[in-house]
């Protein structure tokens, strides 16, 4: 079954295909008397785009924003809010090979699968063009929780980690991977370099950080936070692992080691916590902490070297890649990361205020 | 918002605390003239009940299930599966510590913060004695979907891992730890006892592969299969990562060596894939390969040695579990991790159906 | 496909046969820390329950609810509310003739063309009997929106209407149709009796008024709180018409004499409105005047006289009701208005707060 | 909360304000493989669009569709189909006064009520405009359900009722009120003259069936067929009262006389029904009979006589509409009537197959 809409209250619908001749969203739920406008949104997409380095795809894309509903006078009326972008950068090339063949690791062979056909050109709905909407959305679903701050970057390319007593957040916008440790992306330039002019590709974690999410959003069972990140994250292309705070390492700690303890804190607030292993989420409820995920994106399967496959007729052949190719996937995530933490966050938001006022 | 039923068509809405008069489930939607009866349920409870050996809690619940609805001459009739347990091991217990203090790691602080009160009893509805229910639901899940096998086991235990090359899946029923290795069950024997004679715990990763899952099952976006998979096991107690196939091991690999090459298949079906590092799905939908998935557990967050906590009136205290502990939840969440497998499946079996005939 | 939930996020699903062992529903999404306990419940089942006059069935059944989660120390804690009643009524009857032939009218026919096969035991699923959950979940939706009253009672009986001059909200509990005009209820007895003893039934309006709705409840299109409404009583037995405000009787005005003037109001609220006719809601939203509505029953399917039908094999046969039968199910429809109503405004409470606080 | 989709499986969500840029739909889970072009759509979008007799307001608008993505190559592909209309007729308009003042009868003052602020250029979101989606959308469902044939036509204007025994199918689309009895248009035609000439608004009950509908689609409780047809048109706008079968006239029949007694059938199908006063649907489930209901729309609202109000700050004033206007909103309803009808039959044979196969 074909689902395009992600949230609950705070809702998105994503359509529309790589090589058609727009994509689009339509916000829903979006609390009214918000101001927006195109600059709110475009400069995600900014981040986003293509073809800013030689360490992403050279597809050219403008990606300019266009709202066409649910804002009037620069305010969120709390209608549907339609954001589209057109695609200009629809090449006329000659796809016969894709047509027919399927490429390893792409949606090509289940969509046909399942759907007995598939828009193959430039991989249809299948293309991560489609992640350019959540973008959008999520520059949204940040408005409606101002309170919160997200960041995300690249943890981890290839395998190669960040150091984290290098962490420098004012880093993470003056390299080309989104990355907080400057000597790790002095390494990655030339880690992603080998595997561009391989014809390879690299896998990546990105990591998400959000901060000041008030205690007390989530829920307690099938609408948990932590379950929502999970599936919000998990829906993004190429993304094949998700962790909430410590994940799997949690799984090596003794219990001792794991807890989180609690001391009283300032007037203001909560208490102070004085670990988080949890991700600040407990139960499914936040707990006042930062929230944290990582995810693990896998690498590009689009690559220039033959890989053996078949035919829509299950004939053998091989395929590979041709012009384009995306050395490292996982770079062009981390706004993409950042988006539906705000989302999911929104979301929860609005549901938290429904039941508790 | 509290949001306790689970699955878009195929669904389970759960009830009940831990120290309640019962705990129940509703399965909505479950197709008609499927033949049920307790005794299809009971054993999937059974093997998820506690108390069975010393490595689980010593908790003492029958868990007994009645079908009250839903099924007529022995068959389902479409209508609403109603499934109640009976809560009989209420001990009459002093709960005014854990009335007063947070525990943490678990639910208690972020239940308040949410909902200003909260059933203290047991964990009230945050106790890992909702997932019975889940196992209920499972198991008519897995009625829905005949063609499918599904199989859990724990892979590791305070990080020591199986040996793949050690791997039985008759070894699974034949220890206390669901473990596939019957070297590594003897190692975690130890472990886990001392473990649990210090008072401590340990954190373990369960495995999960459903095989027979015909290619074409999921959706492009946000409904995708290991999306779906992502957020059901993340909704489970104590766990904090999940990933599809090789998850993160994905980010340390190469294209080319995470590439699932295709070869014709035999006449019957669909191709023949030489590796399975995707996990079964591309694109969020199925591909025909066994579907697989890891799920993290962390320790179990009651232990005996005392933790620094506050109390509701922002004090400071400590709290120490006293009584009945589990040194590793994650053994018990073996079955819970089938269910929500099959729970997922059957909920994308018939989404599937619905759209695609 | 099953559909047993309603509402957006106050939720409930119901479950449960006429002749199986209970009946029940799961009530989720409810705020926490409202005072809720079975005697906030009781009341209105007892008016809804049969056999209290010779004017509905003889059907006995106390009707006792029990809460079995969800409310912790008297009060609601957020979490799903289990509400059960067990069946005491179910006589051992011979089942035969209705197990083969189809009662016209009733869901027999058209539920085995679905399923397959069916509960056919007092009617199973499709039985009234159902309603009482409703009721159940619409006494906990009372207490979730405290500014409303809810006031439902019979027009009209086989076409005989109550005068609105002789309104008199007092009378409603003072006669056993529910009805607000002493003299409607005195011709009512002698013409229900006649049908009854005729062995036949008769048809009735229901209408509801809500009044405190404060303005500003609803949504713009497809959760529009007159549509809504029009789902919610529409879903209840024999129901086969709903109006909101002048309903039919609107399409035969001009614009002029359907307008609602509007006047500047009291210092404490909204404007003083010259009409009603909208019925208190405007563009899918309240406007702060009464929401009313108008709810058709057919008269009850099940009659002594015998109908012309066909069995489970499509031959020609003939049924009759024998035994117990209800004159005017219609009258009994009267807490069950009362109660959808409730749950629509409850639900609408919840998403007016998610999206605009 | 603003909630701006329809439908659970075969679902669309629409966005667009009268005078913005655009609106839009956005159509998701139409199965695969289906033949689909704007010329399948735009004849529907011709028959709603304004203009075309002096019947219905002038505004001029080509609504001319586009479909953005979800086909390819002439056919769906099972993701989703964005549909768009550009906004051609956005005179520049001089909209002081109704930003102002509130206009009777319209949704000016709840949606302020509601959100604080509206779009007020000809009505904004609350505009009939949106229909014209609802109209796109429901030209996709009619290929999804291609068994079904669906029939609306207008059936009462001002109380002036047709004559069934002048029942014509053929007429309905040879007059400009969509009547099958040419007596009856005949005599509208005066009737709506006088109206418009009085700058006064008539209201309208269509008729709608759909036949071809097997038995079995529906639900037994929440998702009724009746109950989602209810829902469904009490959603356009300017509806007020639904009825199915026989509505609110079952409710002054008597049990024998509302029976719909079952006489064997043709071989290949289903039973012979000698009567329909059911409207198609029993126990929320279709019959097999043909689907009925009749829909009672309002007098248009916008009228030339002014009319008592209150601006914005809660002073006295009056209000009338200048220019364009719409003497009976009903007319252009029938399209949208059907539209509804599609859209609720596509879904249910979705959610039939998904649970039934």
């Amino acid at each position: 079954m074909s689902w395009n809409s992600f949230g609950h209250l705070f809702r998105f619908s994503t359509w529309g295909e790589s090589h058609g001749p727009a994509i689009g969203a339509v916000v829903d739920g979006c609390p009214p008397g918000i101001a927006l406008a195109e600059k709110d949104i475009q400069p995600f997409l900014d981040a986003r785009r293509p073809g800013q380095s030689r360490f992403t795809t050279q597809r050219q894309e403008p990606d300019q924003v266009r709202i066409l509903s649910g804002v009037f006078e620069g305010q969120t009326t709390g209608t549907p809010i339609s954001l589209m972008i057109e695609n200009v950068d629809q090449r006329s090339k000659d796809y016969s090979e894709v047509a027919k063949a399927y490429r390893p690791g792409h949606a090509d062979y289940a969509y046909d699968a399942k759907y007995g056909l598939r828009d193959y050109r430039g991989g249809g709905r299948s293309s991560a063009r489609e992640t350019a909407m959540r973008v959008a959305a999520g520059a949204v679903a940040r408005l409606v929780v101002p309170q919160v701050s997200i960041l995300a970057y690249v943890a981890e390319i290839g395998g190669d980690r960040i150091d984290p007593a290098n962490f420098d957040a004012d880093q993470i916008a003056q390299n080309p991977f989104w990355c907080p440790d400057a000597d790790a992306a002095k390494r990655w330039e030339a880690l992603v370099d080998e595997a561009r002019k391989a014809g390879s590709s690299l896998g990546a974690v990105v990591e998400c950080v959000a901060t000041g999410v008030p205690a007390g959003w989530g829920a307690p069972l099938y609408a948990k936070l932590d379950a929502e990140l999970a599936g919000a994250m998990m829906s993004i292309n190429a993304v094949k692992g998700v962790e909430i705070g410590d994940g799997f390492a949690a799984a090596r700690l003794r219990g001792e080691d794991n807890a989180d303890p609690m001391r009283p804190g300032e007037s203001s607030g909560g208490p102070r916590f004085l670990a988080n292993h949890a991700g600040g989420v407990a139960g499914g409820i936040s707990t006042g902490q930062p929230v944290t995920c990582r995810v693990a994106f896998k690498p590009t399967s689009s690559i220039l070297t033959p890989v053996e496959t078949i035919d829509s007729d299950g004939e053998a052949t091989q395929i590979a890649t041709k012009g384009r190719h995306d050395p490292c996937v996982g770079i062009r995530g981390v706004p993409v990361v950042e988006a539906m933490m705000a989302c999911v966050l929104a979301d929860q938001k609005l549901l938290h205020r429904a039941q508790c006022g």
